[in-house]
């Protein structure tokens, strides 16, 4: 992972996206309210749609042995969910670095309550020879970056 | 994987080994217990324990770009568990077939409580070409089945 | 959990439920499939799901002290699933005992690809003073019994 | 949860815990290293064990209807962990406030890389009436803090 390449990030005007989740029983603790890494797991999960809602699915990003490391991750929880909550993860870039990114994201549960504010860093990276090999992190293509500017 | 395989398993006087676990306050559910994929979670660790234990290690088997898929998994839940419980998963091989074998797993609590048993139908399995590549069943050595075999 | 309650199920002709459901990056494991304890907790989410549709909210199993304890689970693995791919999970009883129940499920993939075939067996339970505290199985009501009657 | 309590945190000097984990095939995601939300499932965990370790454990936080909901959490990743590494998560307290206090985590593998830096804020809190109630933030007793305190 490229940790250098984070200070030089670019503020963006990004597109955002929306990416559904609901919190399931076993999301919960025994205080009876989401267990805090779900949110995580969904921050996760949604920045993977987000790619995927740009052209970079899942199956492209395999075959051309694309991931994207974490450098950092943070959260602020708002406001306790429940099982059964209808959520949404609303994401966006917030910078653009050479090797590596930030996203925004904001967990907003379907009565337009604010759950949780977090953000992700992440490498832009490869495998050197698929997954499981060791990854690089690269320079991210400028039409890359285009296909996330808000218009 | 290989389902065929699993018909003709053989019945195998296997050792037994202890993989250690605790119940934390992320894996219980509302009702303040256990939620109950968790030891479907520790019987997979349990088995890659068992396998390193043996010398097959976890570096082993991504160098030699070896799995374990799983053909099936059962558990029977006797008493529930609480945060902070300290556990052993006690597994032993029960059969092995041409490329697939089955373990039985029990769950117990360090004061003895039977908490689960349960039992994982697995294919020896190797990537063609490292991890994320197909996997294809391969008959399993007569030398590993030795090494867990009791003596 | 009342495990004598088991052997008298009587067969039931029962609705069944579609719930959906996404593979997701981190559900997924460095063989780059499925990692198999997700089938269970889908298979958990879908039960409180199929609760939900005839009206056992969440929210009223909250209010209400129900819960629905495990006595069993088991799953037949048959086809990889991999990170993006979008699925259902259909389940139906297969039988209501005095305190407990069975459910089938099938995991299907939108292709139509039959992914996994499980079964959960359950208790129906009450806590004593709200969650955290001892639960009973008790009855199933029989108004309980016929929202889930295929018509 | 008591958000406003979070800005008048002062620094402590802080006994420290370890939290000895080990990274599970399950834990790894399809790059082969582990999935960033694992970590803070670790959090979590030591911050229990950490209580734990000072008298507080599971059970009377049970009995006395006390819980720890995050207010924020953040994590930087410095190295990749991969399955079987073992690993201890050394926590100590950075600051307590009137009903929040704050925790910093490192990541460590047993060959002495570190693997990650992370911290959390909690709220002191009791459920009105058991867990599954509402929560509300209480004043973290000087005895509690005293438990804490490095000598």
């Amino acid at each position: 992972m490229d940790h250098g390449a984070t200070s030089n990030l670019a503020p963006f005007a990004s597109i955002s996206h929306r990416f559904a989740c609901q919190v399931q029983w076993g999301d919960c603790d025994p205080a009876g309210i989401i267990f805090y890494p779900t949110y995580f797991r969904w921050m996760d999960a949604a920045t993977w749609s987000f790619m995927d809602s740009v052209g970079y699915t899942a199956k492209r990003m395999r075959s051309e042995h694309l991931a994207m490391p974490l450098v950092s991750a943070e959260c602020q929880f708002l406001a306790p969910a429940l099982q059964a909550d209808r959520c949404s993860v609303i994401s966006r870039i917030t910078r653009f670095g050479g090797t590596s990114f930030a996203l925004a994201h904001e967990v907003m549960r379907d009565d337009a309550t604010l759950l949780a504010k977090g953000s992700e860093t992440r490498v832009w990276g490869r495998f050197a020879s698929g997954p499981g090999s060791p990854m690089k992190g690269e320079p991210i293509p400028e039409a890359l970056k285009q296909l996330f500017r808000a218009s």
